[in-house]
């Protein structure tokens, strides 16, 4: 995105009343989804200009680069904003794995089949 | 899922102060991001137990069966937790379109390539 494409992207992005809005990461090829975080506008025009995933630690209160000490960085091939501007859809390339457990996506971890009543 | 595992999967589930966590919305065979979100425990609950997807409209307070009026619904056919139990992952199948404006996907509406800078 050009600099203005990135002014005009983060008009539209709706934070919370924390300054966030949750992004979804997808593996642009697999499409596989492989976590979800939250970012600010500061950490969100980071990822948009640098090509690099950069979210907002909750819980650490501060801007996190992904990857930064795992070396499981995501590049970032396009963004895309919901409807309401209030989710961001990041489609990545992921290096290595995406959960901090080491598993590839953040939602192998617990889960199954839904089966609908006869 | 059996009863047995709609409890295992609710006890994991991590809600925040609203009693809601986030749930993201995936065509099971494009893969594609469909939507997210927000559900509490009992939507989730009626979710996973009738293989339809429901969810808790914010904006109106209230339970909200996906497609109740526009009749795009959405069969549900697995369901994952994340690795911290704080965002769903409903792999469904979606009947016509996932967004209110009509469109596929809530993500098809603003949004471009990023490039890394030279």
């Amino acid at each position: 995105m050009s600099p203005d494409e990135i002014d005009a992207f983060l008009a539209r992005t709706q934070v919370n009343a924390e300054g966030l809005v949750p992004a979804v990461a997808q593996q642009w090829d697999t499409r596989e989804v492989l976590m979800v975080a939250w970012t600010s506008l500061e950490t969100l025009r980071e990822t948009l200009s640098t090509g690099r995933a950069v979210y907002f630690s909750r819980s650490r209160g501060e801007r996190w680069l992904k990857g930064e000490t795992s070396g499981h960085v995501q590049s970032v091939r396009e963004a895309r904003l919901d409807c309401d501007g209030d989710t961001v859809l990041l489609l990545v390339d992921q290096v290595g794995g995406a959960c901090h457990t080491g598993d590839r996506s953040c939602f192998d971890a617990f889960g199954g089949p839904v089966t609908v009543p006869a």
